[in-house]
């Protein structure tokens, strides 16, 4: 796609910033990176790991271990060094490609792994007369490996081909519409998809990438401004900060066409404040790393966009619909489509180009992982509405079960959301002697905002039934999150107060 | 794709015309048509030849057979049953679909094929209750074979993945930005892959089909009235009788947002008549067989948008840039890039996810085809300019030697093609004493309207120079054409008078 771009655009701005690069520029990185690599011994096959901010730097090296069939392997940069020894044990990358930033960490690595070599992101740019040319990729051929944050057991490293890559990218670009006047700010972590997938989408069509190293809402404001940002993806914690940071509203974002939020579901209350804030198109969409990453957007159909602007937006704070090339279906325990009613709840079962073909050495993981007719299991529960929306209602494994009822604890934390003390909450499951499991709240509250656990209870039973409320409710700094920040509910029950 | 479609649009048109089908009308037929073939025991990798105009239940069985992990053989029905025999005796087909209209040449091809079930197409559903559950195929499974006419040598059949199909569809969406709102008019054969791609595309976003038995320019007219067609390729000679049909301008063409030609080098005089007569998008296109089948369009850039129209025409009628996911290299026979001066020629080759994987069992014919480093040989000669779109000048085995110098028959094609008499050229070499080959023209006048040899060559000479002008012009009633279509070059030359 890279070497489209060049062939298309030299000329063209590829990265906005303190020093911009054209396609040329860019594509003549990566061929001399591609070159140093190659002349550390990095072969097709091998694996270079990366611990990397977001910045130019760690986009061309996604070209560039393409463009030698080494397989990319990007580390979370808020695991622990045991956590990445773990991962450095697993994958055995040759080569750790690292940010200064991360010094200490990768010299803790190296002294354990002394077959590592480090190479810094910023090192100067040499020849590359002699770069060495393209390898014969298979589309079958492993592109990245993408391990889990491992809250429990041994990590699992999540192999994408680079069939899945190219196959989302066009999917992405179908479907977003995304053209040469796009520019999208790496905002959210690139060593996690929900960024990643931009980097190959956007050079595609040649549009253009703005970086910020890590997230900040008031940095990602300025962003937005400078560099006249059309598109980015958040996931939900990011979005609700931006729109809550003070003069949010008064900025100029008026370049934005789109703003997408995943990674975790996000509180209607949010989507409608986006909207109303950044005055856009608001896009929720759902996705696994297993599956590179979307397999829903909560695009509207040209009828759709006919509704009454509740109704719209109600449409677009789902799930969303299976994504172009995606087979999706939402199955009871016998694998039968459960009825497109919006009330039965399946699990969501996917097929298709975009999909993993399984764990990096662990046939074990994979195998448990697919069903017999080869649909991946994503463990996600969700209803299914008449025009093949999907609205996922909880994970499985923290569906909370009070009494004999299932609480799905986003609808709680929907209702919760509401409120305007909450900043931030997680519904989850406490163990109760009488009713097996009882529904428990954690909640951040706002800069400056006082509630209490009563006000909150007495907040949901106005709308939620008696089950679904909670029965405690607990006040946090910040809930405790995993490496890739996604919140863990495992955490929250291990500290309950029973 | 068809899945999707149902689970999104059930209600949606999807097939215009005298008896409309729904998305899930569609998806019911398909469900049976596969119910049925699978009763009859055609399994997951069998193949099934078809023999068919363009209707509905073509497109469905192109679904049914994904639907069974089956193979799909499209037969040119302009063939001969002795050369339908041998793509019999290659694929194997077990089953042949046919339109009772082939009902002689399918009882030809049954009586020395016993074990070749002929199925017609017009048979009535029946139940599909227990319609198999979709076969689980993988990216790498074959979808479909295409074999070549056969104008030398055994026929060859090009295998397309499911990968490479779903792929170039993804594609066609993204370049196209096709959507919900378009209705493509299937008027090139359906057994080829100029038209057989949108089977997928078009169904991929929720568009509507409208169907053209066969070609016919007067015809093509009405169904883009009656139909408000928006989008269709047609191959340059079509495209050529389509603009000069009597009272085309004056048909009500305005929902035709985009005709694209394909197929055939087309000359820049036919694209000006058709953006003036139609007043639409225009888009050359290239491709092959063996890349399912799109390599570049002529799509303007958004800066390439704000020249001035003639450069603008200019560039459009160009054979345009590649394509999303192609790798397109342009090289000497050294395999080196040539200079991208739009003057130096060399050959095109390409690479990438909708590259075929090769000719079925035909080791021997896929090695040839590709480089070492996995490119595909093109066969076609072009020059590249300084923003990646090529321009083909002629196939490699058309190119005219001529007294030491290289004619590529497109240019002087070309030019014959903007003198007024003139409605269909060919330029080829006609073997000569003095200078090995000398450039010869067939033409087919326009009706009603004369020429001489003498004024064609002068007309000619006025702006070529003399070893490009042909030393002479014969005048037939139509041109010497393989079954695609294609104008027989070869056949001229046999038959030429020296």
């Amino acid at each position: 796609m890279l070497d489209r771009a060049e062939l298309l655009w030299p000329e063209r701005t590829a990265v906005v910033g303190d020093t911009p690069l054209t396609y040329g520029e860019l594509a003549g990185i990566v061929r001399w990176l591609a070159c140093d690599l190659h002349a550390r011994g990095l072969r097709q096959g091998d694996r270079v790991a990366a611990l990397c901010e977001n910045h130019p730097r760690f986009l061309a090296l996604h070209f560039a271990a393409a463009r030698l069939g080494a397989i990319l392997v990007p580390f979370n940069t808020r695991l622990t060094t045991a956590e990445h020894r773990t991962v450095v044990e697993r994958a055995q990358p040759t080569i750790l490609f690292a940010d200064r930033t991360f010094a200490p960490a990768a010299a803790e690595l190296a002294s354990t792994h002394p077959e590592l070599e480090v190479v810094w992101s910023d090192g100067a740019p040499g020849a590359s007369d002699d770069a060495p040319r393209a390898a014969l990729v298979l589309a079958t051929d492993p592109a990245q490996l993408y391990f889990t944050s491992g809250t429990t057991g041994r990590p699992k490293g999540v192999v994408l081909t680079h069939g899945n890559v190219l196959t989302h990218a066009l999917m992405a670009v179908a479907e977003l519409r995304l053209d040469e006047s796009d520019t999208w700010a790496h905002i959210a972590p690139m060593f996690h998809l929900a960024d990643a997938w931009a980097t190959f989408a956007i050079t595609a069509v040649g549009g253009q990438h703005a970086f910020l190293p890590r997230f900040d809402a008031r940095a990602t404001l300025d962003l937005f401004e400078e560099h006249r940002v059309t598109v980015t993806n958040l996931v939900p914690t990011m979005l609700n900060r931006v729109v809550h940071e003070p003069g949010a509203a008064e900025r100029d974002t008026s370049s934005l066409r789109l703003l997408m939020s995943g990674g975790a579901p996000i509180a209607p209350e949010t989507v409608r404040r986006v909207v109303e804030t950044f005055d856009c198109e608001y896009v929720q969409t759902y996705g696994m790393t297993e599956t590179s990453p979307y397999l829903t957007f909560s695009l509207l159909s040209g009828s759709q966009r006919r509704m009454p602007p509740a109704e719209q937006l109600a449409a677009r704070a789902r799930t969303g619909r299976p994504v172009l090339g995606v087979e999706l279906r939402v199955v009871d325990g016998q694998s039968r489509p459960i009825p497109a009613d919006d009330t039965s709840v399946g699990e969501i079962q996917v097929r298709g180009p975009t999909v993993t073909p399984g764990y990096w050495q662990d046939e074990e993981a994979t195998a448990a992982a697919f069903t017999e007719d080869g649909f991946l299991h994503t463990g996600d529960l969700a209803t299914i509405d008449a025009t093949g929306s999907v609205r996922i209602v909880d994970r499985a494994k923290d569906v909370i079960l009070s009494g004999g009822e299932n609480v799905y604890s986003t609808e709680v934390e929907y209702r919760l959301q509401e409120h305007p003390a909450v900043l931030e909450v997680a519904v989850y499951a406490e163990p109760d002697a009488d009713l097996g499991e009882r529904v428990a709240a954690a909640v951040v509250l706002r800069p400056g905002v006082e509630s209490t656990a009563a006000e909150l209870i007495a907040f949901c039973r106005a709308e939620l039934a008696g089950f679904k409320t909670p029965k405690s409710v607990r006040f946090l700094e910040a809930l405790p999150r995993t490496g890739s920040g996604k919140i863990q509910k495992r955490a929250l029950r291990e500290t309950a107060s029973d």
